[in-house]
């Protein structure tokens, strides 16, 4: 009887967790900006994005799998995929590791793209190879996003020109030094430049996952997705708690 | 010149990342609870903790990489192992795959214990291999902790028995099916009950690795990783934005 009890509670629970799977992918279409805002700028309507995450040695893991919750909730919506120099096993700075993957060369065509930051950060901003890979796909990129000190990596590759962009608080500097035609915002919890996104430290990059998820699939999808991770979005981008005053200021 | 000023700068931010890296673990000793709060309880004083974190098919990123993003940046005062069934890659309910360091044979002796939730938990609810594991090392282990749906593992393992604990919101009869001699508590962002602690659905689980590094290493430990991490800490466990009517209610 319990046996039964319990398959039949499997049973319930499996058909909710479709019902959960499926909503995200049905319930907001791209046009369903409710609640009017500022932030969201409306872009090309598409069934379906690839993300491509680059992975580096010593990334660091909220940067990258803040964001790739939300964006791996979409579901069949957004393929998302991990790319590095070479496939494989890369360890973060918090030491787990995870796989990439596909290379740098062998990575498919992209909507989307996401450099995290880490202390890794200070190898990659020598590394020729991920800044001419950069060069070359941003252009081809509907939005380019970083986290974290991954805008000075953005910024180095020379891919934050004339535009505004936000990083890391605590090293905020190290992204200024790297791009000095970037308008860089000191005080935001992430900045829309278009084809450029870019947020603050770590846990930022979860705000500005769903703020790119309600520009391309509209408020309700976003808004289904943080609640359904229990999370309490930051959803206006000019508020940073964690803003302070740089050297330049 | 460019160059030597890029060099110095690298210079200065590995010094200050040296800074940032030692600063959390020098700076709290466990006695540090200058704000006094009800849900801290001191335990043992200890140099180094292994934490294990269970990956299982389908598990939810963001349950594991929340934790192991606090946890991780407590350096050398906590070794972090993936652990599962078999070592090697293992695919996410998002996609990415991580790696586990080692099998549940090969497991070294833990001091933490984390159990993630995901769809992958209907599976593992009739895994005897798991359950029989986590009973084994449950005993000798000083925190047994679950984020989402990991509580249900738990419960079903018999490890909640008679204790307090919570889950995620969506499918919290899930959870309470599992352990119907639990003391469920619909309405918390965590559960701490000693050498038991549970949190709600996926992104409270970084407020309840927060609590649990004030409670075994201080609160400015707890408050430097929270802000290197540019992460607004929900410190009261009580207060549960996602909490909603279940069956029983």
């Amino acid at each position: 009887m319990d046996y039964i009890c319990r398959n039949a509670l499997s049973l319930i629970f499996l058909v909710a967790a479709a019902i959960w799977t499926a909503a995200p992918l049905t319930a907001a279409p791209p046009q369903d900006t409710d609640k009017p805002n500022a932030h969201v700028v409306p872009t090309e309507q598409k069934d379906s994005r690839t993300i491509g995450i680059v992975l580096y040695p010593k990334f660091e893991l909220l940067d990258v799998y803040g964001p790739a919750e939300i964006l791996g909730n979409l579901g069949s919506r957004m393929k998302m995929v991990m790319v590095a120099q070479k496939a494989g096993p890369i360890a973060s700075v918090q030491g787990p590791q995870v796989v990439a993957d596909c290379s740098f060369e062998d990575c498919p065509p992209l909507d989307l793209l996401l450099v995290p930051g880490g202390f890794g950060t200070l190898s990659e901003l020598n590394n020729a190879a991920l800044l001419d890979w950069l060069r070359a796909r941003a252009s081809k990129t509907e939005i380019v996003m970083s986290v974290c000190s991954g805008s000075a990596i953005l910024a180095k590759a020379g891919l934050l020109d004339g535009r505004r962009a936000t990083s890391n608080k605590r090293f905020f500097q190290l992204a200024v030094d790297q791009g000095p035609k970037v308008q860089w915002v000191k005080e935001a919890r992430w900045v829309d430049d278009g084809d450029r996104v870019t947020s603050s430290g770590v846990s930022a990059g979860i705000d500005m996952a769903l703020h790119v998820v309600e520009r391309l699939y509209g408020t309700k999808t976003a808004e289904l997705l943080a609640d359904g991770t229990e999370y309490q979005w930051h959803r206006d981008a000019t508020k940073d708690p964690f803003a302070r005053p740089t050297k330049s200021n």
